[in-house]
């Protein structure tokens, strides 16, 4: 079978960085058409810079990155270089990307990809604010009916948020743009933090994925060992969530992954909720589920695989 | 050390006539100086007699009931006869009740009690719609400083909600009432459903409380259950939360409880999410803490001491 | 006829003062059964002294004043020093009431009143925050298909709002009440801004009102002249609304009001709008009607109206 | 001096037609750089064949026609044949266009247009929805800066709203969208239903319109008549606004608008005021003065210079 196409939609961010190298070192899987960016963990020119970064660092300068907004549809940006630093890749030492960003939009050139493809044929996988689907599918409704599914990392319930009380923090900076892809009628597939923070990277899994010899791993041990300083409030130990890096998995290995079928919507009124995805795990709404929510993953059989495809990588 | 008073205010419910039960077979610890009735689980004239079954059932018809508002402060009454039956208490056998309710509306008696006692004597316990309490506070703002402790059963937050994906049923029916309380000064302790859903009743422990002997413990076995045949679709065994008896337990034995100081809203505004409990348990806001947040129950200490003040009464 | 009997409830302030002396001077149209009083144009303890002061000022001791509920429903109270001065009565020199406020709570008497006059027999007036009438139907829901009328000064649409851009004083002080009311299926009849704002006293009707020797007449010109200060950035003359006047305006004179029936809500969601009464005059919204909207006021004859009953009084 | 560059976004409509051939039949003064359109008034296919027919009409086919968003940023498109017809230009009879519509999608246009003038050289006018230009200015927040000024017509705040109580269509329809640019720090100037209730279209000015012998002239006279059918519950005369046009007469002689700097918001949080333009007139907020709020036109001067100027055109 071909692989899967798919586009990554990111604002690295660590986490989407091993989500990238964990889909560009599963070839036989996985066909990265491309990169969009986005403002979100860090600013557009960061996110993008980093974007060069890691297709560079996975030796795939031949992988296109394109620059999409700078800021939500409504809201103002807000960023978190309180998590990654601020580069948004502090930790790992990244030589300037010699590759250039492509001179199309990402909006623009997403419409298009998705347009020129066959029906079905494109995943999208949004690692950050969901502004730049959002705003392709405002640009051209027609594009919902031929993607195949959204697969994004973001939101959150039986764990509350991590931006605010209710809100994950990709679904709080752009909560109308995940409002729209919720509600647009795409198949939708959420890993939200329930479900990241099933499988935590640990100390002792990044010193075997350091110590597999590959750079790639090697940098990706780098950047993670800064960004798991973050989180002693709420996490015992060193191990960490890595989230976005779920996405990939799911792509790779649905079956590791728990998931149910339900309606999820996201809060656009509320001061107090604003960015919160209300997911009606228990059905009591009655309205039409539209959203497959994953919830636990299995950590072995997730890292190893991780570890095997990232090291694989040069 | 004289009892702790406390105001009962409630809408039994199977539930809340455990955890009324579950104090008046407590005088050593606890004088229930009366109990106030509101619309909830049931309408307020249902509430009201049911009360007053309780109180004799428990042999203590000289507790006396004053009934309060029958609908909450500004939205209309929704009442939950999918779990409690079309009587409230559905399961037991109760005699109509000999003893009259109090003529005095149940929030002025709320309010003049307050003001006649000293200063912190009376804390109040809400096992429904906070409804009395609120509206108590609005005729009557000096009772806030007398109070001791407000002590609810109600709101949710990493178990999300039950009447809607986000609310619980207590602060879903009347979200302002909460509001008002948990934003008047005075101090809350709120056992959500994320404390409840973890001392779960089952049938085993409901068989050792029949065999008690005792006749309310036999009725209390004998409405639970009714009241355990609701929620299969949530909780894989016939293994039930009580939720309103968790206030009672709090109150005699709050050493085994896991508690977090949090600041706490209701959201008024969403229509996704109005109701909720807005549960700052990270600290991320920075906002003052407001709330005594409870926890984990550790189940076997609180289903001991609850047979054995249920079957110490008649 | 018998004389139409009115419970006033009120948080004097000038333009309430007018209003009572405005009724208390028709004996042979309106009853005036008690006063209650609210926090609302300056806290309660001010509004109570004030409506004790204007009752005596109209030589009617005998009308009795009850205290109602000091602050809203949910919201914090807000007060307009700054239109009324620092007693809500500024401008006019009353001496301290000798008759005392009354023991009863205004929110019991007024559900005791209601429940044992005929049904349709009162008609409640509010003139500031219509907490106290909400509570009363919180309390005791019975009251609302008993109440001939709700007749209320508040509210605006086509002039907006005065406390915010949106929202007129008395229903953004509390908008839950003015919801609630709204709501209950009582019949309400609403003077909002849109109306008060279409009969302007002026200067020369204040000094024919001075002149007719009256010492209520007096006092109300003396009070008038203070509350006439504020409001030049709107007004291009002296000449200023008189609201809670147009409340007994419409009693005794409604064919001098232009009137529609209206679906009329209250947002108490937005940030922006809350406590804007919003009113369907053209009736877009197909929702049913529940408000009778006053709009236009024949100035001439109101103002002659006012000024001889005003003037009549001692 | 050089005419003023222009765009003109839009959702034609009749009013909108007039606004276009008021400003085509005004070469001297504005320069008609494009016109985009979007989904409002009717579907964006018919917005856009409206917009070619207009241009065509005007015997300017050379001002291209770029098809901008079909539905809104986060709402469903909601449209107004009610008010246009099923065409969008009932009531002329105007043949299919011959000329194409651009390739280009209005909102890559609209921002390398902005993106290539000087700074300050571009107008942008909406005449519908705002989406295109939220959408440009979310695609590329440099052309922020750049925007000389936007002119819309939208909102209202005295007199209400049409689509709801609250709110006038064009800003109901993407309120969201309409919240981007008034937040954006770009100089807004707004032509509320206030303003262009203001000068009204009589039936004895359509006919001097139809009598001036031009094919323009008379078919915007022929469109007229339709759309003057709709509005008799709020019309006491056939005399109507014909709002798009005021956003040309604004720009072409601004000294017969009152005009007023006041700090104005979008609702997009309220079921009951979404999409309002909460208009702060009175400056009560004390918020930073954002928008240029138009309100009066001086009717005679408005219509002299349209009748002027579109009988100019062929």
């Amino acid at each position: 079978m071909a692989p899967r196409k798919i586009i990554i939609d990111t604002d690295p961010g660590q986490d989407d960085a091993f989500a990238i190298l964990f889909a560009l070192g599963s070839p036989e899987d996985l066909e990265v058409v491309g990169i969009t960016t986005v403002g979100g963990n860090v600013p557009l020119s960061l996110t993008t810079k980093n974007a060069l970064k890691v297709v560079e660092l996975a030796g795939r300068p031949d992988v296109p990155v394109f620059a999409g907004c700078p800021a939500p549809m409504v809201k103002k940006l807000m960023t978190a270089e309180y998590v990654h630093g601020e580069t948004g890749l502090d930790g790992a030492e990244l030589p300037e990307p010699a590759t250039p960003v492509q001179d199309e939009h990402a909006v623009n050139w997403m419409v298009r990809t998705i347009m020129a493809a066959r029906e079905g044929e494109i995943t999208v996988c949004t690692l950050g604010p969901m502004t730049n689907l959002a705003m392709a599918m405002t640009m051209e409704p027609r594009i919902v009916p031929r993607i195949r599914e959204v697969v994004l990392m973001g939101g959150g319930f039986f764990e509350g948020g991590n931006a605010t009380p209710a809100a994950e923090f990709n679904i709080f900076v752009d909560p109308h743009a995940a409002h729209k892809v919720f509600h647009s009628g795409v198949p939708v597939t959420m890993a939200p933090i329930d479900c990241t923070y099933t499988a935590q990277m640990t100390p002792e899994w990044l010193g075997t994925l350091r110590a597999t010899g590959s750079r790639a791993a090697l940098e990706a041990a780098n950047m993670a060992e800064f960004y798991c300083q973050y989180g002693d409030h709420k996490f015992p130990t060193r191990a960490r969530p890595i989230h976005d890096a779920c996405v990939t998995g799911y792509l790779l290995s649905p079956n590791i992954y728990e998931q149910r079928q339900c309606y999820v919507t996201v809060d656009i009124s509320s001061s107090e909720t604003i960015g919160m995805t209300v997911v009606d795990w228990w059905h009591v709404t009655g309205k039409e589920k539209n959203v497959n929510v994953l919830r636990r993953i299995e950590p072995a059989p997730f890292f190893d695989l991780m570890l095997d495809r990232i090291s694989a990588l040069p």
